[in-house]
């Protein structure tokens, strides 16, 4: 079983219009909606790899209900999500039909009181015994603290529990500094982390701050992963097109089943190439397209050296 | 008891961003949202007035039952909504802190079935024996005959109850054919009713198409009544600046609110037209200010003449 943690998920709607004009009516012609946060993207990819998955979180309201609904739907999901006061965030993406550009709005979330955080760390404290890893994803919600994800990181090392981080700022910072096994940031994120555009000596760098691996993410370039059994570069065959909506949660969910597969690192990294560059193809943003993701499996270029023992 | 009449309800909710650019992402500041659709917020109002309510209609899905949780929670306020397997729709206004200007998003609302329409006249024509009036309002859902209103007049004439027909194009034109007691179109409305632009002559030529009695909102110029009992225009003090979100809904409410209190048509006009004005005063879209709506009530002017008996 592996632990994924949103502790601000969200109701992704996608309305479709013709074209968005400020200050204008607009009839949507297609809805679609399903739950969101990264955890709970990396929990559905998680699942239709055939793991299974356990989310944790903060839900709550009307939205809330919908999420917890429209997750435990899909097989493979448990839903520990802990209850809230507040009602659970909607980001709603308004696809221009014509052109297919996303003009993007999010609502805030709701403010977590320090009892309902408080009861979080319990749960979370309760869960950890039972999981192979666990992954902590995204933003932090008004009224949790910014050490938020160093006190989680702090918790699953002293359950002996494999712990990636995924999340950026000052809470990224904050997370890097209690150790966790692994990171994996985009390039941006890295830069902010470290002041370095260079992506290997960023890497480098962010392992000395504290993180065991680093996968840094770098778009189209594919991964760059320095870790304690070597460093290597993972790159999709060709340049894809589509929606990069949700495949760094693709990748985050490749990488942590190889681990709990106890995959090598290469093929740990190819898989989560594979499923990134499929989510990028998949018609709807944030899945992945299987067929495209059996087929990339075979093609993504690993290079690389395994450090001395 | 009032019967509000809403087949296609929804969930109204209202986004403030600094400003709309389409292609970016916003982080919404505000978030508000409460039920809608025209005979929904004609019920609310005349809750607020002290009258009994009964609201029937359809909701569906997840957003139907937050539609049915807010409405009840206001006092006065019956649910007699009838469940339909579709969802309800939302709406999203995204107002621009800066200038105040609304975007609209409207979602298509759930298709009715047959089955479901059938369902909906049996209930209807269950309620309507204990009530003292009836209203129709907005606009139909995909799946209801455009016909329905017409049988909606029929059920309540056929049970001696007053009925109010707030609506628009075909399902108006259909509706007015069997004699409703009152419509309130505005002037686009009328217009495209009858195809003359003189309200007066306008309004003349509702009433032979079988309306007994017509007010047409002019707008800023208030209302104008063509009756069996006689004809009257009735004018807000000034002009007022504002939203006008839901004046029209207001207005609704006074119109009926003084039917069923049997006031003469002058009192029930200069209602209308205060609450209307009251509620595009009022901060929050579709809600109308109390204070102003007494201080308006006494400084509507009225002009008109009695019919000869």
């Amino acid at each position: 079983m592996i632990l994924t943690v949103t502790l601000n998920t969200a109701l992704d709607v996608t309305y479709r219009v013709p074209a968005l004009r400020p200050h204008a009516s607009h009839r949507v012609t297609d809805v679609t909606e399903r739950p969101g946060g990264k955890g709970l993207n990396v929990a559905r990819v998680l699942a239709a790899l055939g793991h299974e998955v356990t989310v944790t979180g903060f839900t709550g309201g009307a939205t809330g209900r919908t999420v917890r609904e429209q997750l435990t739907a899909a097989p493979g999901v448990v839903d520990a999500l802990v209850p809230v006061s507040g009602a659970t965030r909607r980001t709603i993406a308004v696809v221009d039909a014509a052109s297919g550009d996303t003009t993007q709005l999010n609502e805030p979330g709701p403010t977590v009181s320090s009892a309902e955080w408080a009861a979080f760390q319990e749960a979370y404290a309760d869960l950890l015994p039972g999981m192979a890893a666990v992954a902590l994803c995204g933003s932090l919600p008004p009224g949790v603290p910014v050490g938020a994800y160093a006190t989680l990181v702090r918790l699953a090392k002293a359950a002996s529990v494999p712990v990636l981080l995924d999340t950026s700022g000052e809470p990224l910072r904050r997370g890097v500094a209690a150790r966790p096994d692994l990171i994996k940031p985009n390039a941006d994120e890295l830069a902010e982390l470290t002041g370095s555009h260079e992506p290997l000596r960023a890497t480098q760098d962010a392992r000395r701050r504290g993180a065991r691996s680093v996968v840094a993410s770098l778009g189209t370039k594919g991964l760059l992963a320095v870790t304690p059994e070597g460093r290597w570069r993972a790159t999709p065959p060709a340049r894809v097109h589509g929606n990069p909506t949700g495949a760094g949660d693709s990748a985050v969910a490749g990488l942590l089943s190889g681990l709990v597969e106890r995959l090598p690192w290469p093929d740990r990294l190819s898989r989560a190439v594979a499923l990134s560059a499929a989510t990028v193809l998949a018609p709807t943003a944030g899945d992945f397209d299987r067929a495209a993701y059996g087929e990339l499996l075979g093609r993504i270029a690993v290079t690389g050296e395994v450090s001395a023992a």
